[in-house]
């Protein structure tokens, strides 16, 4: 290998995919990214965790071919000393890459290319275009509900899949659920059959297309692809089937509050100060046209007051303040919406405006 | 106490005291921030560890006076979820303060400001006018080569005296040594007797006087006191004298090396990616008009080729690079002065238009 590139944009391409290079790992091919010159003057930096690989290609000047694979970390440390003028990258005796400015040469250690994982290659696959912007707010809704316990794969990821009443992006960590229904406006053009996106996965994706106007998408096999012009993230589809969350959603609610979003956003960070270590639990305390939130432990109490849309008799009901916080976090409205049973029955929280976004909650009783 | 202040106000003066408060300690009274506010219309925000003790007064439209001490972390984290409109701090019953704003009221315990370790008082110091932004230079220059060994009390921190060539701020750590010493334009009203002011005390200085045109300073039996318009940092100075560290500064070296500071760091920077964790070490060797930075390791090798206004024998000598990069980073010049005697012998390092400041940094056996 011998290319010559811009040395920022060499460091660019490194950090956009570092974040799926294992830190440790007892393959050390798993903590290298993948270095690629073809001869069209095109240069490719992949890492891969195994399960999601993200690539990105820039163009360079490649006055001989080849891959290697090189300690990432390592790599970009050094190219971050390195941030001025262009660099040659170069293949230097057995094993090694040298990296070449014009005051001096770095060199590291390099690992065969064919030792790095192979990244799943799929005939005629079908890239459709998707809006990414929607995409991106639709993931990041639901995302935050995913499960982290890995044990529970099926959790631990953002399921998609065609409902009765159309598209739906679904995850839960079995206290909370989040849904989003994007409605007839947006085109999901992998087919409605069930698939789960892993939580890692949709981080990169949500990298991927953050600030895109388009991504392009196609699913084979167990593996979705994304791409915009010079990057792509393929991951591998979680494996078993998301549990049937419809019966979570609850139907018979019938008290109703309306709250300013923002100000309730701000009260609950504010009483959660104080919220017990152990539950994390704040009250909340509905009212005629006013809701109270509160919270107490040894370091102190606090109590907010703020004005709500509700007519309906007094209802106590505590709340695990990080569910609340991520929901109203979630929804792109003035008002937030609380459908409310008793204070055991699962609230549903969503925007005053539409029902294309829900959130469940579970309520605490009350210590 | 009760007294009405502007949110955002109070929560910068806390972040002001906040450094100095301990995370944890058997005594819960020096977790805490003692707040006091008296009828002329001040608070003052007031923190210690004991050997150091920080304070802002603010303006407050005070209707009760009072003290007392509330755990500083988590007043600070309450209020940083309240920064708008105004607050009162108002006394609640037994052993509690109230932060009440126009949406809800947070309540704190609060110990008795009794118990707090009281703010050493001097009768009639004498407070002399600094210029500030020069002794920020001195003491930044200086601090990094102090100690951070807290068993050997005289040498974490800045020694300060009046050699017989004028005014000396002086910080060690065994391996190196760094010299200040300001000249006739720096008026320094303290005495020339030594004192040593202490490291945790140089940086609670450092912030008060940061931005500051000047500062008003006092010596009092073991204390120095520093204060502008509302801040005051008050520190025991270290006991035990400053080791003689006078025969350390080379005086036979004869081989002068000039070069560019800027470039030098970046080689610094750049080929310490490469050290050996262990060691640390970059082995530097000066030639005729160039000097050669290198590092290898198991993670891979970097060398840099800079000019240099040399012009006499080879000399290969190791460096700690940390070491290094402090002295660089504390010279203000466009070039950076090595007199060097041989590959074992101390090197003095100051910027070359001036003596003003030097480094003597032990080099290591090149391995």
């Amino acid at each position: 290998m011998d290319l010559s590139i811009e040395a920022r944009a060499l460091s660019q391409a490194l950090h956009k995919v570092i974040g799926v290079v294992q830190h440790k790992s007892s393959q050390p091919i798993l903590t290298c990214v993948l270095v690629s010159a073809s001869r069209d003057g095109l240069v490719t930096f992949e890492a891969t965790n195994t399960n999601i690989t993200v690539s990105v290609t820039l163009p360079a000047k490649v006055d001989g071919e080849g891959s290697v694979a090189i300690p990432a970390r390592k790599f970009a440390e050094y190219l971050g000393t390195r941030q001025e003028g262009s660099l040659q990258l170069l293949q230097s005796g057995e094993g090694r890459l040298a990296v070449v400015s014009s005051t001096g040469r770095g060199e590291l250690p390099a690992l065969p290319a064919l030792d790095f994982p192979a990244t799943p290659k799929f005939e005629g696959m079908d890239f459709s275009e998707i809006a990414a912007s929607r995409l991106h707010q639709i993931l990041g809704q639901t995302i935050r509900c995913a499960s982290t316990d890995e044990s529970r794969a099926s959790l631990v990821g953002v399921y998609v899949h065609e409902a009765s009443d159309g598209l739906r992006f679904v995850a839960t960590d079995g206290h909370r659920l989040a849904v989003s229904r994007p409605g007839d406006g947006f085109d999901w053009p992998l087919g409605g059959e069930g698939m789960t996106l892993p939580t890692r996965g949709v981080e990169e994706l949500r990298k991927l297309i953050d600030g895109a106007e388009n991504v392009q998408m196609a699913k084979a096999e167990n593996h979705l692809v994304a791409r915009t012009v010079d990057q792509q993230v393929c991951m591998r589809l979680a494996d078993g089937g998301f549990p049937d969350y419809e019966g979570v959603i609850p139907k018979a609610n019938d008290r109703n509050a309306a709250v300013d979003r923002g100000a309730l956003l701000s009260a609950v960070k504010s009483v959660s100060v104080f919220a017990q270590t152990k539950t994390s639990q704040v009250e909340m305390a509905f009212g005629s046209g006013a809701l109270t939130l509160a919270a107490q432990s040894d370091s102190g109490t606090a109590r907010e007051e703020i004005a709500a849309d509700y007519d309906d008799v007094e209802l106590r009901i505590g709340f695990n303040y990080r569910y609340l916080r991520d929901a109203l976090e979630s929804i792109h409205d003035e008002k937030a919406l609380f459908v409310m049973g008793d204070h055991l029955a699962p609230a549903l929280i969503r925007p005053e405006s539409s029902e294309e976004f829900i959130c469940v909650i579970m309520p605490m009783r009350i210590s």
